[in-house]
């Protein structure tokens, strides 16, 4: 759990030094030229933008102000709030993490589910959640975007299972990925559906539950004949 | 599972019946006066805008325009778009019907399942679930109504939990609702937030794993000493 901890905060603070030095000096930022730079820029004022107002109110001329880049850049590189939100899902996508490898399968769903648990209650984090969420529901390039996002997650979360298989802790065949879906849904339905609370026991709940639930089989590719 | 289908079905009878008759003979329709009729033109009007092109452009004239009523008294009725959706959240948790009573509790939740399936697949009720939820994500007075929204279909189902838990088919003290919200929670997941396909081959899973869970006691209300 607590490298999965440490690994959100590292995440964090990558993303906050590289915005926080847009005019260091060589070599003490991220390798990649000009554009890398511009496109953090960017991507970090459109975080910043939908932290603090949501998606519907995101604006290029703001992004542009807030990044320091010239708004013909913005518009030409990324169009429309649509392309700044769809390129800030692919860049989160590509910054995260590999998955936890604690030794068994109870401790990596539960560093997963802390850190499911820990991004939608941090309140920064929290809110650009439900900024792309509800930017997914509005269009349909920022939900395959989302769509793509999630997956990468959780085909970086899947060696977990095959790994949990191996030792005899899941039956064969289980589904992974159904199995990462069904730790985290719990958690996302209250934060994004029923609007309910979110404590750690709710993600400790969800671990435990899914874990019964693989034991018993329910995520084993084919449950039922014709099924699926 | 017929019973719940045949209940969503006539709920969206009910609700076009009402619609299609603003003006029909004293007696046919729902009993209630001038005011319950304009209401109920009022939330179908801003219903069938949710369906057509979700929370952001709903448009107070427009709904009055749809609705046959004058602007004056959706303004001063209704105030806002939020005043609109957060009325039509009530209106739907007051409308939703008495769960299902199959004599299992696999039996009840499938019909559950099935229920929340063909809810968020059908192309009208699957779009206005997605713009209330983008609505809530943007406005606190949504967020609440919507709370408001689950917390009374989540307690309207609750008895199937306590017959289960007195024919002795989920271990005593389990907790009701935590064991439904575990059904709904991965066809949410799929719909709102993974943006992945949604079809019945899910219902069934989620509804396998939520009882595998429930019998393992996962849902049974203090998992853990000083939990929750």
């Amino acid at each position: 759990m607590s490298e999965t901890v440490a690994d959100t905060e590292s995440l964090m603070e990558q993303e906050s030094r590289l915005s926080e030095s847009p005019s260091a000096v060589p070599g003490t930022v991220r390798p990649g030229g000009r554009t890398a730079k511009v496109r953090r820029a960017v991507l970090d004022a459109t975080e910043d933008a939908l932290a603090a107002s949501g998606f519907h109110t995101l604006n290029m001329d703001q992004i542009a102000a807030s990044a320091g880049v010239g708004k013909t850049t913005v518009y030409r590189r990324w169009g429309s709030p649509v392309g700044l939100v769809t390129d800030l899902l692919h860049d989160m996508a590509e910054q995260s993490l590999p998955a936890a490898d604690t030794g068994s399968l109870a401790g990596d769903l539960r560093a997963n589910a802390a850190l499911v648990h820990r991004t939608l209650t941090d309140p920064r984090m929290g809110a650009v959640f439900r900024a792309v969420i509800a930017a997914a529901a509005c269009d349909e390039e920022c939900a395959t975007a989302l769509r793509g996002f999630y997956r990468t997650r959780l085909e970086e979360w899947a060696p977990v299972v095959t790994r949990a298989a191996a030792r005899g802790e899941v039956p064969a065949g289980t589904d992974a990925l159904e199995l990462l879906r069904a730790v985290s849904a719990p958690l996302y339905y209250r934060f994004a559906v029923s609007r309910e609370d979110l404590h750690e026991t709710h993600a400790e709940r969800s671990v435990q539950a899914a874990l019964a639930a693989a034991a018993a089989g329910a995520f084993v590719a084919s449950p039922a004949p014709g099924a699926d």
